[in-house]
């Protein structure tokens, strides 16, 4: 379904009068083209933001986030809280918590870590999902975390997030190309392996094979159909693919299609339905849950409207019990899932099963603080801030239309 | 939720070399900011049709479709199809339909009729929806309606598609203009009418209270909460009002709650659910039959990614056996929506009972054919097209931002 990206980024910096000249940062991830609308999409918000002081936003950030998604109703119209705008919504929601985060001097994970349940709680908005959660609920559960909190701490300083990488076993690939990224990614340690599938089904079948002839039946495949099948026909085809004993299979039809999903998953057990880098809000990961429709939640940092959002669906992740494994690749989704993923574990679910955070070795060049791996896995970020500020060359180089990389 | 509009619309001319100068007019309606979002994502989506015969397009409109929702996959990220670009993609796939009709000499509503059940079904994509409805039992409905659609046809002709207007009950209007208004809507033979809710509760009340004082309890009074509800507020507020025995609540809750909306209708029956204005495609169509959510369809002629799209929702209702009522008001929703139902009527659903089209009385002047209502009936528009071509003075006037009329 993705054919043919050319990885962009809608990029958001706002300016503050601070006299150490701070910065708040933020980008909403696209595939190239598509990437002017959001852009258009982040002016028409700026007034929204434009002129605030960042002490009445973190005073009350709950407050803040209806007020970018609700307050302007011309603007809510053209989603609501989907699409380009809120994929704009994302990018300067995030770099409003940059902004916080280098105020504080620190990373977001740790800004996130430090803030008290009652805090935290006070920076979301439960609206259309109160019915799955409650703030009371959520800060129970909070509460219930937050005594051994610096342990997984400290084990996350030493140890790293859990990462996977999927580099192997994209269509179109040759069966030597492929054969290859597998043997690099066993001896690079490497256990988990992603295969694209949802083309010709005698060809996914071969693929398959040959993946599973390369990494054995020790380590872990899983499938991703991109969106390409009909609800039945996904069954139809993951029944045949199962003799490959595929951990999950990812985005097997429409992202809206919660029962969908629900019917999927009841039809090709043990096999996990893993999707949500295409969920567009709170209110669709709320139904995923509701419905049984997924073994994995795949949010993306970039798609639901910004960090606070991100936090509902975690909360809500935990409660019903579904791991939290976060899209990433692209531009920068590495950058910001770690903290997402590691505040998961020191704050939310304090679980580690059935979780890792997906890795593409891509495009970190550009940002200030690339993401660390070690022994695969995610080391936490030490600057403040999200991760996500590039170096200014890069902004100048790559800037549409009038950079050089363009002028080529 | 809808607070403050400034009806806009994102307007698309389709130029061609016909020496009759025939031009294909489409628009989609937006509330004021955010239209420029829209028009970028039409500028973006042009290079997918300019070039293109009308020949090419109508010879298979299905994969036409197709072609413009996915073809472009760097598009189709900022959706998919949702959005922005969802909304482009109506303005721009109705532009095709009024051009094709132009181009036959009919209004679209008949070209729809006199086109055979096969040619119909080769005009849409069932993609995501087969789970619910085959292309093969589609075709099934269809003829089974064709031998009698003559017969509507000339029922259409001489009576029109029964509309109810919404002018009254709006919050924030006083006792006085609530009962005035109430007052005029019945003396122009009204039936139907609609009273906005979710403000304080004991104000909804009091002008429901006010509104039954008004209009008996022979005419039926509806309700609309404009999305401002929790799952479980929106329960518990209309166990409340359901004393005045409202027909249905429209958009209790989020538009993408499909579960949400389902346990609302559970509890609060015999209340109707009714949403549609704001569900942004055929997949969410087809989960909130399936999970029984709605007694009323009200689909939205812009929002969904045109016609064809429409048409697909059409059938998946009545295979449902739910009533379609089409969003409208806005501007040139009424335009568009009178070829849907009437259409609805002659060739899919062949049923008149519990539908109407609603109607607002409002920036009509603007377009070249404005809606003729006659006895509380939408007539069957006469002008080839789909009614939604404007004066050439309109456009000069209000185009954004050289009009005259920004210039005040």
């Amino acid at each position: 379904m993705n054919k043919a990206p050319d990885y962009s980024a809608t990029y958001v910096v706002l300016e503050t009068d601070s006299p150490a000249g701070l910065e708040g940062h933020g980008l909403t991830f696209t595939i190239g083209r598509g990437n002017e609308i959001c852009v258009a999409a982040v002016k028409s918000l700026a007034p929204l933001v434009v002129g605030l002081t960042l002490e009445e936003i973190t005073a009350n950030m709950g407050e803040f986030w209806r007020h970018i998604t609700t307050s302007d109703s011309q603007l809510r119209w053209i989603g609501p809280e989907k699409g380009a705008i809120h994929l704009a919504t994302a990018a300067v929601v995030n770099a409003v918590w940059d902004l916080w985060a280098k105020s504080q001097g620190k990373p977001v994970w740790k800004l996130l870590t430090d803030l008290s349940p009652e805090d935290l709680i006070r920076c979301l908005d439960f609206r259309f999902v109160t019915d799955a959660i409650t703030p009371d609920e959520a800060l129970e559960m909070l509460q219930h975390h937050a005594p051994t909190r610096a342990m997984r701490e400290r084990e996350m300083r030493k140890h790293g997030y859990p990462a996977y990488t999927t580099s192997a076993g994209w269509l179109g690939y040759s069966e030597e190309k492929i054969r290859q990224l597998a043997r690099e990614g066993i001896a690079q340690g490497w256990k988990h392996f992603k295969q694209k599938v949802g083309g010709d089904i005698e060809e996914d079948i071969k693929r398959a094979r040959m993946l599973r002839e390369e990494i054995g039946w020790q380590r872990t495949l899983m499938m991703d159909a991109n969106q390409v099948w009909d609800v039945d026909e996904a069954i139809v085809k993951m029944r045949r693919l199962a003799e490959f004993k595929p951990w999950w299979i990812e985005e097997p039809t429409s992202p809206d299609d919660i029962l969908g999903h629900a019917r999927i998953r009841a039809n090709i057990a043990p096999i996990g339905v893993a999707t949500g880098e295409h969920a567009h809000n709170r209110v669709m990961f709320k139904q995923l849950l509701q419905a049984g429709a997924i073994d994995f939640c795949q949010l993306d940092a970039a798609r639901l409207g910004g960090l606070n959002e991100v936090l509902i669906v975690l909360l809500m992740a935990a409660k019903f019990g579904v791991p939290v494994c976060p899209h990433a690749g692209g531009v920068g989704l590495c950058e910001y899932v770690q903290h997402i993923s590691i505040f998961d574990y020191i704050g939310v679910s304090a679980s580690l099963e059935n979780r890792m955070l997906e890795y593409v070795d891509h495009l970190h060049e550009h940002f200030i603080e690339p993401v660390a791996i070690k022994n695969g896995h995610y080391m936490p970020p030490a600057k403040p801030g999200y991760s996500i500020t590039m170096h200014a060359e890069s902004l100048t180089r790559f800037e549409f239309p009038q950079g050089v990389e363009w002028k080529k």
